[in-house]
């Protein structure tokens, strides 16, 4: 399929007045890409398939982008907003009927501006986390969400990344000072603020309605970044023991002992552990014997060695008072970055063992061991080829569930047991179906079914007054 | 005016349909207060005078409450809901007509049930944060909102309560996991959950919309707060520096040298300092003459000493290497307590100084010295005879600027004040009007006047679905 005739069957569904004229016209060719090959990027996501869209527009100012809104809303026009779409639920995709557009802030990259003294930065959406690390670590600071992916800051802030290091510093939510957005209503209407206040108690707040609803209510232009003194030392330790209750009792005692040191504590199953030691070239296992379950801990300060302070020293004084205790089988203490290749292999390790059926929940952590167990019981129930993997965020109670299964599992056991496996986490866990990856159209219907009515209906407020038409995004909360 | 007198005036103005005795007979004595003794201490507020309640109902659980908001709602009437009443904008007051009735959540006090391996807290809204606290440091824990006054947990999350450690720990937003309500609309709707998930991306967090907007939305019945661990060694020290500019720059070297252990950084001019002094019995002035600005500062620490911590020495190494900083002027390390003792003595004794106009505001760090001078410079234009103790939390840009002015100081020339320093502090330096203390009847204009129409609209959508008639509280959004 060339793109001309692409285009022009599109243009036949979905009749624009001369929109991409305009748009072509204003933006130029960087700003508009309505060649198949050019949009390809664009369509692809990162695991639920591709999409078609009608074109791809890339504004590159607030004000190329609230204009851009206003065309689209005036043209009837439908859209998903795209920043580095690292998003794992399909919400940055656009559908496969053609007429959807993809707004994408990758060239919305106005400012990026570090404010030492207030501990803040002001980034515009299309910034990845990455450079605004690397614009802070100049003035000895770091906005400190670690994840996986390299994200854009728009995306970060629409969907609440979580990550490993929310023990210490919390998620998104809670290191965003402002939110600066465009509305689909009144069409291109441009809300919120750039400022750095850590106080404002002035009533509704914007930032929190923009902060974890993936768009659904506007388009984030801004986002005003809380920034953390970087970590000048850093201790890790892998602890086997022999079950996710003793790995609990564990994270009560190094909280206990190590307060505002602790910056993260990373469970994962023996399983996860081997297929990660196996996937990684030149790595030896840590332990003789695969244990039933690990833990990685991590202490870090902004303290240098220099004050009197030596991390390392408290980490291994505090492991020795532990490792009487029972279930505890062996700990090795390793250079941080050693231990973390270790774990950030796992999610790709899993995924080369076969067949990968993932999970991303989380429970109160008084929880977690009771619910794995059940969860562990349940996937082997549904799926006796299910090879658990899994691996997670225990200070904060989140886990992805990851497991591998036979080739030919039929696409019917595996929705079964995604139901099965959502009900069990949120009515008898009371824990939540997304932790951390957000909603999109690939999990929109669990969404609907675990989503009380009130809930709906505000939402269902804010869709009126926001998006009445529903042009933006294809995630509704109603 | 005996209360017989009292109550049957009013309900001359207001049939309630035999509402009265409903409660009456559901509630118990305890649960509903008709006589004016009774009433009296639920119809004062803190700063801003008197009003007159139609009848003060105290549901004793969550179920209560939903049916008491069902009954008021029911029968066309208005009610404020009032927590320990130590709020500062008159929002838990009920007016001067007569109508209004008082929703008291003193008596809600169903859980408080401290999970120690979730490190949160289950908390009813009628209990007060020193509740909270002596239950959490059973399990040496600690929900580390710092405050002047005691207030239930209801309102801080209501109202968003802020307070000295904010530096280090955020204030309520960034440390509620869940909030469970009642609403107006459907009436006395149960909604929100008492779940403690630090992770869950499932769409509209209920919670952010009921944290800070003073209950317009919503009666807060229980929170789940974060909990911390508790502080085993604090160091603190008393700075005398000829600026605020000094006092910001030190600020920034005190972070980047002391990271995680920073736990509160607040600043008083010189005449603050000095009528806190004099007005406490037994302390003595900390420097020999009293300097244009002063700066408590704290490091506190969960790690004990025993583990080779010394929190004490570290903060003297790091004030030696601060002592020729130019415009350092003196340093007293001493016991925090007494130095706390001085801090919060500043409220008071400013007042006991004369007629008192209080302003809590906040703005970028980064602008707070500059902020500072043009405020002080405004003041003296406008009241000649105004003395500024301004105090305040520096590390995160909030200030109570308290001043002093003459007794014949008219009305008038205080309300102009008031708007030309709101003016400036929002229109010119992008900053709050209420920093912490939040909106209520008394600065209901100032809200309106400074909040965009986007912002208005949409408190409207929400008003219009979950109040329509207008029937909670006396603080409307849009």
């Amino acid at each position: 399929m060339n793109s001309e005739t692409h285009h022009s069957s599109v243009a036949a569904q979905a009749p624009d007045h001369g929109l991409i004229d305009r748009l072509a016209s204003r933006l130029g060719v960087q700003g508009l890409l309505t060649d198949a090959g050019d949009k390809a990027p664009f369509e692809a996501s990162a695991r639920h398939g591709r999409g078609i869209a009608r074109a791809v527009v890339r504004p590159a100012s607030a004000e190329e982008l609230a204009w851009v809104v206003q065309e689209l809303v005036g043209a009837d026009a439908s859209f998903v907003v795209q920043g580095a779409a690292t998003g794992l639920v399909g919400a940055a995709t656009p559908s496969g009927s053609g007429t959807q557009w993809v707004l994408s802030t990758q060239r919305l990259r106005d400012r990026l501006e570090i404010d030492p003294v207030n501990r803040s930065a002001v980034v515009a959406a299309g910034y990845r986390l990455s450079d605004v690390n690397r614009a802070a670590a100049e003035h000895g600071l770091t906005f400190p969400i670690d994840l996986g992916a390299d994200p854009s800051i728009g995306g970060m802030a629409a969907t609440n990344t979580g990550g490993s290091r929310l023990i210490r510093y919390g998620g998104v939510r809670e290191n965003v000072l402002a939110i600066a957005g465009v509305l689909a209503n009144p069409p291109g209407a441009r809300v919120g603020s750039t400022r750095g206040l850590r106080k404002n108690n002035t009533g509704l707040d914007w930032t929190q309605l923009m902060t974890g609803t993936f768009g659904a209510f506007g388009v984030v232009t801004h986002a005003t970044l809380k920034l953390h003194p970087v970590q000048r030392q850093t201790a890790a330790a892998l602890v086997a023991v022999d079950s996710a209750e003793v790995a609990m009792e564990l994270l009560c005692s190094f909280e206990d002992a190590l307060g505002e040191f602790v910056s993260a504590f990373e469970g994962m199953s023996g399983s996860a552990l081997t297929a990660a030691v196996e996937h990684l070239p030149g790595v030896s296992a840590p332990f003789p014997v695969a244990p039933p379950y690990a833990v990685l801990l991590e202490v870090s300060s902004a303290v240098s060695k220099a004050s009197g302070l030596d991390l390392e020293s408290i980490l291994m004084g505090w492991l020795e008072t532990q490792i009487e205790r029972p279930g505890m089988l062996d700990a090795v203490v390793d250079k941080p970055e050693r231990l973390w290749r270790i774990r950030h292999a796992i999610s790709e390790s899993v995924q080369a063992l076969g067949k990968l059926v993932a999970f991303d929940v989380s429970v109160s952590r008084s929880r977690f061991a009771a619910f794995r167990a059940r969860s562990v019981e349940l996937i082997a129930a549904e799926v006796a080829s299910a090879l658990v993997c899994d691996f997670g965020h225990l200070g904060d109670g989140g886990v992805h569930l990851n497991i591998v299964v036979a080739p030919e599992t039929s696409a019917d056991a595996i929705v079964r047991l995604r139901s099965k496996l959502y009900q069990v986490v949120v009515e008898e866990f009371d824990g939540s179906f997304s932790a951390e990856h957000g909603v999109g159209p690939y999990n929109q219907a669990f969404y609907r079914c675990f989503t009380d009515q009130p809930t709906r209906a505000l939402a269902g407020a804010l869709h009126a007054q926001l998006d009445p038409q529903g042009r933006l995004g294809n995630v509704r909360l109603d």
